[in-house]
């Protein structure tokens, strides 16, 4: 991938936010390092009441403090920290924006992509002064960062406030899970691996497990997690965004809209959770205390800054079914919730087992195949078979065996791209594959907010789960009913 | 597997031969260390014009030399050769077989399990003397080593003679081949992963590749050698039973004979070459001089020993398929050869490639999924899968990577055993499902006779390749035909 051929005007919102200081600029670092960023591309940070000195020692330190020492090079540090310009802006003060549309102005030429990393509430006002500025034009791209709303209805206002003043090919909504390289890897390896391809459906495929645990609490942000809760933190966005990659039809080719079409479908088919699936198909939990690697931990109603009220789940799984002619039958169980005993993002494709069983009845309790996609902590697929186990004393036992693909180990690449490089470099290049589309998060919103709603109707506490668990017991029964056990008890 | 329940009185003939001294009696070795030989089981070695003690010296030399250093304690030496008893015995003198007889009465409850490591030719007439002399019953066993005959007539000749003596279910035919553990493997591959079983017909594998590649010439067997020849030396025997366990149906459970008749369906199923086939579908050729691992090595013909006249093949390519419902239009391309750039057994499945290509058009020769069974040197498998290329500066770039098992790493199993040893203690065991039936061996010379008695006809010279190379030219024309380059070329 070569050089960006035109330059950009990499535009931030909340440029001294979290985010941008602790992942989008030491991205554009590692695009820098990599000889990525066109010549002359400038990245325009926006926050209030700031100076450029000021912003700029802080900039640098939280660059210093999230690079890895190893990968930290004054040359690479010094390119990059004079490509940025910081500018201080009030986004509900149009005049403001005046500042802004002259500096654009002075580089016609480059490319514009404004980035809003600050809450949704405001996309459509800055949106809309950044229109009255004069900033805009029909090349130029916006990217809107998660949450997009925290309902079909909130979401659907963003999108139509944002979309008056861009058109849909110009709107990049971030999804950080699609920049993983393991999960556009999913692409790759249903679609350019027959073996899999034609086994990806019903016939041979008996469940899908997909896990997004997190070993972390709430990390000092009790007060906004508690408003919106695992369902709408994780489950909307991440974990059907997987769910959309692992059930997808194959699409006719690998632009942007034909993937995204194919997701889309995949949405629409999700079967409603209804009324009296909520006791079968769903557990929602809440963390109390416990304790983690050996060390205590507090519950989530004694986490600093809780209001002890609270009915918000920490925790969700869901027996999800894509009624579709691919998948009937077969179910995909997610899972995701904080204090959980690791960090692990994870796809387990299980596949039937053989129709007739000849080999030591005994052994008919091991596994079947199953293919594993790990997200996180590090990225690498496995794929367990049943070999016949080695050794004289032996005769045709069985033993599992995992052939292994770890990224990292097989490429020698010495560091796998965050996300976000991935996902900055496709904007400056106007490539939306890895981007959602605004009926894709709206069809999300619509799956969870029946079942939020269902919640919000029958007002029950969340199942306490101890932290350092896998969950409230009831995830286990969620399977049984199914006669089948999660990946890790097998 | 537990030690054997009933001692044993192992018998073999010619035992101060290559065979039982390289082979057999290390074998015995590791399975007396293994403590897997029944208490007081003898090992009764017979040899012309020999005497126990000088036998012994030479023998204990020989383990000495073929057991590996490390494998090697005194303890284990002794034991096995407190077990062995040599005897002088001359084939042909019936007369002699009267010690034999009583060494063997001497303990009446133990299993007899004769092993002929002799020629063929004189298998007959040494159970006719076994059975004049009293030493059969319908218990014991007799191991027949290959060469059985050199054509359909006179193996089924050695056959009959045995047969007169022996029922089959006492006979149990060595093809070393079928004790490796990975040939074994091939049963659990198949059949305990759902995987592979639903994928293994011709509809989603396109070709099937089976190479016996040897480095050595003719290692002082000139003389023998000439008179066989690459087909009736590996292709009658091992290649054709490679084939028939890639190819053979499901059987309904493991016994021997479930698992025979279906490797008799492949054989018999096997399309005849037709004269007309001849010059596009087979390849037979000699090796001249050449080099081997930078090391000049003669030609055939200039070999100690030869004959120059000969016209004997030293290497044999055979585009074969297997007219039945699975295999139709899949062509097994069989390959062996003498002096060959490495020592090479394997066997690669080639699956079919997608049926719509959606990535990059100029990574469309990138080989498709392959499945690699590696029987020699190191036993082990490899799925060979694409996978997206790793690094920022990719975009969706394909990348070949193999999912890698190697059993003695991933087993952390020191030693792989030989496959003599799984043989004998099979034979032991009284299980025959590792041996070749008579229907099978025979209806494989059927197979092979018509294809060398058109040779012979024909009487054409070989087609000459350097030592060191992979064969004649023509054998890339023997794929190319089909569109296809030999797994090494991809």
């Amino acid at each position: 991938m070569p050089k960006l051929q035109t330059p950009c005007d990499m535009i931030f919102f909340g440029a001294l936010g979290d985010l941008t200081q602790r992942k989008l600029l030491p991205a554009l670092y590692q695009l820098e390092r990599a000889e990525l960023l066109g010549d002359g591309t400038r990245i325009i940070c926006l926050a209030r009441n700031t100076d450029h000195a000021s912003a700029m020692i802080q900039t640098r330190e939280n660059l210093l403090k999230y690079i890895h020492q190893s990968e930290l090079t004054e040359p690479v540090l010094e390119r990059l920290t004079h490509r940025i310009q910081f500018m201080s802006l009030t986004f509900d003060q149009p005049a403001a924006y005046q500042g802004l549309a002259d500096l654009l102005d002075s580089k016609p030429e480059h490319e514009r992509v404004f980035y809003y990393a600050t809450p949704a509430s405001i996309y459509g006002q800055i949106s809309a002064n950044l229109h009255d500025a004069g900033c805009l034009n029909d090349a130029c791209r916006v990217v809107l960062e998660k949450p997009i709303g925290n309902s079909l209805a909130s979401s659907h206002q963003v999108n139509a406030d944002v979309g008056r003043y861009f058109g849909e090919s110009q709107i990049y909504r971030i999804d950080h899970y699609l920049g993983k390289e393991t999960v556009q890897n999913l692409i790759a390896l249903r679609f350019a691996n027959n073996l899999f391809g034609t086994q990806w459906n019903q016939n041979h495929i008996s469940h899908v497990e997909i896990t997004v645990a997190e070993k972390v609490g709430i990390e000092g942000r009790w007060g906004y997690f508690d408003q919106a809760g695992q369902m709408r933190d994780m489950v909307q966005n991440h974990l059907l965004q997987l769910l959309c990659l692992v059930a997808m039809d194959p699409p006719a080719d690998l632009s942007a809209d034909s993937i995204r079409d194919e997701k889309v479908k995949v949405l629409k088919a999700l079967k409603p959770i209804t009324p009296e699936l909520m006791g079968s198909h769903v557990v929602r939990g809440q963390y109390t205390s416990g304790s983690i690697d050996g060390k205590a931990v507090p519950g989530y109603l004694d986490e600093p800054d809780a209001n002890t009220a609270s009915s918000t789940e920490t925790f969700v799984a869901i027996r999800a079914e894509v009624g579709n002619w691919r998948w009937a039958g077969v179910p995909f169980y997610l899972r995701t919730g904080k204090r959980l005993p690791e960090k692990l993002s994870q796809i387990t494709i299980h596949f039937r087992q053989q129709p007739h069983y000849i080999f030591d009845p005994e052994q008919r309790q091991l596994a079947n195949n199953k293919l594993i996609i790990k997200l996180q902590p590090d990225e690498g697929i496995a794929l367990q078979i049943l070999t016949k186990d080695q050794g004289l004393d032996k005769g045709m036992q069985l033993r599992k065996a995992p052939l292994q693909l770890s990224f990292s180990q097989a490429f020698g690449i010495e560091r796998v791209p965050d996300a976000y490089e991935r996902l900055l470099l496709e904007v400056m290049q106007g490539n939306q594959y890895l981007f959602v589309r605004r009926d894709e998060i709206e069809h999300a919103w619509k799956w969870c907010d029946q079942l939020l709603n269902q919640w919000q109707e029958m007002n029950e506490a969340p199942l306490p789960y101890d932290a350092g668990t896998w969950g409230p017991e009831a995830i286990d029964r969620l399977l049984a009913t199914d006669g089948r056990v999660w990946h890790e008890h097998q």
